[in-house]
């Protein structure tokens, strides 16, 4: 086993808990070891801090997967399926019966390991699917042989009552098309369904999800083989039930709308979450609902179209670019905007150009909502500062003279835990504003 | 009308909606005027910026109530109802049908007033009851002829459906009784009644709050006459909301704790409210609960022990001061814990020691608490930054040995609005930890 000693005084920060190690602060170079190597890594005197994989390829030399002297393999397949059972189980006792992120790297433990769990249903079969990325080099290592690392993870999930489904009714898509897979010096690859589920066609699928509005479930369509992300965006949905609790009660006091249309603007809608939940939450209360769904991208948008459609919603789609212009729509058309775009800043030398682009959506949001009324706004950029966020949509606020209300602010669900001692794990922001 | 004008430069802040101006931006002296007179403020080209009020014996030297050129009389008893109406509108639209804070200063647009709302019930009589403080000199001046101003708010809120009670139903309560009436030349005064209702004794009185976990109202019997604050603590509603969801979706995952009993510690409980949320929450699904009630004040005390006991709870109350041990508890003792603090910091010497406080208090919660279990951590301190806070549990956390996941963090309600060009109102921090 390789094992790697930390410099004189640079184990503060692991010793907190934060699992990163940078390769400056070893005392030798990290070179010559295997990308993704199992290394154990101790502080200057040879005294045991943590095990977990290197990478000589990586700024981040070394992630740490356990801090237990006794823990003595904690990247086999049974010590991870172990440690994912128990994420399972805390998504399960936080209230997720449909689908959820059920690893969430670092934040629960398992660096470099991001997993979504959907629960399916296609011409009346259900299912689950996992879907991985796996975007570290001693991830990719230790999950080289996923489907037997699947296949016990959906066994143990069955025998446990977390999962009421066996391997046949299971599928595994590997989602390794990611960017940041570069900065491990792992090779980008194409969306990979590694088990399908026979008779199931993953391109277009109905997802489940808890529901923001009432106890019951919510479908959405996408497609889990090749769409964005692991083919669906499943961080919103804390956020989404902060503000669909906000709205559902402000249409219960303006029963005078009934009869009318509530106008709804969904930016960068995807597949429609957002708007699929309001509008779910508007028609139980009797009032009918037009939602505006704008994407670039066609695919997105006749999903989006489907799912809100199916919650009863009038549904009329934008291909629009945001950041070119929102000119097609007048000044104050709606009453609930949702400006949720992906992460306009992927690296530090976005942040400038990101934060003017969040400003800029923000502003087109702001001069088209109407008076008393709601805009959501949301970052999933992790390298901007929630108050640098703040401060670009109080500017876009201010460029459309409103004095404009914060009723709520939002962040992680439970299924995205984040840990206090690594803050970097930190990234989504929401804040819903009322105009004065 | 006094007229004051800024130094060159010094106009940024203010047109960009934040209300205060420090003395130090003037151009001439604040001094001459009366505390608290009417004032316009005008940049260095004698361009119009706002209207407010001036107070030469305060560091911040002028707030704004108005930006608009052609509101005349912004201090005016209409002007200033028709605000707090808009607030009251507000409330009634997102949701709040019990209590709530009615004016929180200036996030909503009137600096210097803390207004708070209860719907209040007595040996079944029903009425509400208006508990203000007037922070400033500005506001003391424009309301002192209380009487006349309640009465003219009760009658519009009645008008225009936001109330049903009229004056003869209707309570005031001035709590003049806050430190931070010196900061602007103003004496501490007790509290004072200033309108009764007939038979009603608000020493001994139930309020009614939203239920955090079904459509129904929850009742807090409490002292609106002379108790903490203006009677009781209205900011949690929204955290309460986001834990509660969390601990009843975990204890409906453990049908085996039935027969059990379910252990939570309020910790500086005050009257009670985490406690009694629970209690009703936990209880609506069958759980028995004990509910350890902390405080230093046996009239609190005595009254939480009330409202848990009516929503179904086993209560024991415990006097005892936080900061001091708890010394009197073993080790993995409950299932849910409350951290929920008075500020430990009220001016910036204090931060040090205050947030040492909050590591303190932490230490001892994640010390009490079970694994696989749930601890709510708040601070109320505004000078406390958010990042601080966190860092201050991290440590508690680090010191028992626990791997935390935070699963929700909170903030304020919609009733606590904030506004994004007046951080200062942000002050109100919570996150849920799970213990792994």
């Amino acid at each position: 086993m390789v094992i790697w000693k930390l410099r004189q005084g640079a184990d503060r920060r692991i010793r907190s808990g934060h699992p990163w190690i940078f390769s400056n602060e070893l005392s030798t170079s990290p070179k010559g070891i295997g990308q993704g190597a199992f290394v154990e890594l101790q502080d200057y005197r040879g005294q045991f801090l943590a095990r977990g994989y290197g990478n000589p390829h990586s700024l981040i030399a070394f992630r740490a997967v356990s801090f237990d002297v006794n823990d003595r393999n904690p990247l086999g397949f049974e010590a991870l399926v172990k440690k994912i059972i128990s994420s399972w189980r805390l998504r399960r006792e936080t209230g997720f019966r449909g689908s959820f992120r059920l690893c969430f790297g670092e934040s629960d433990f398992l660096p470099g390991l991001v997993l979504d769990y959907y629960l399916v249903e296609q011409n009346g079969i259900k299912g689950q699917v996992f879907a991985a990325q796996f975007v570290t080099a001693g991830l990719d290592l230790a999950l080289k042989s996923s489907e037997d690392f699947f296949k016990l993870l959906s066994k143990w999930a069955k025998e446990q009552g977390l999962s009421e489904y066996d391997w046949e009714q299971t599928a595994v898509v590997i989602r390794n098309d990611v960017n940041i897979r570069k900065l491990e010096g792992l090779e980008v690859v194409s969306p990979l369904t590694l088990k399908l589920i026979s008779g199931m066609d993953l391109h277009q699928i109905d997802i489940l999800l808890n529901s923001s509005s009432d106890e019951g479930i919510v479908r959405m369509r996408c497609d889990l083989a090749e769409g964005q992300k692991t083919g669906f965006f499943l961080d919103q949905t804390q956020n989404i039930f902060q503000a669909v609790q906000i709205f559902r009660n402000w249409a219960r006091s303006h029963p005078e709308l009934k009869g009318q249309v509530i106008k709804i603007l969904d930016l960068c809608c995807y597949v429609g979450h957002w708007a699929t939940q309001i509008s779910r939450a508007l028609k139980a209360e009797g009032f009918d609902v037009e939602v505006h769904l704008v994407d670039v991208s066609n695919s997105a948008l006749a999903f989006a179209k489907t799912n809100t459609e199916r919650e009863g919603a009038t549904a009329v789609v934008h291909k629009i670019d945001v950041l070119e212009g929102l000119d097609c729509f007048q000044s104050r058309t709606f009453d609930i905007i949702i400006a949720d775009p992906p992460a306009f800043i992927k690296s530090k030398k976005d942040i400038p150009t990101g934060t003017h682009a969040y400003m800029k959506m923000n502003s087109q949001a702001f001069r088209l909502i109407k008076k008393n009324r709601f805009v959501v706004s949301c970052s999933c950029s992790g390298l901007l500062e929630e108050s640098e966020f703040k401060e670009a949509v109080r500017k876009a606020i201010q460029r459309n003279g409103w004095q404009a209300r914060n009723l709520t602010r939002g962040g992680h669900a439970a299924d995205h835990p984040t840990i206090l001692q690594f803050p970097e794990g930190f990234y989504l922001k929401m804040v819903t504003h009322y105009t004065d």
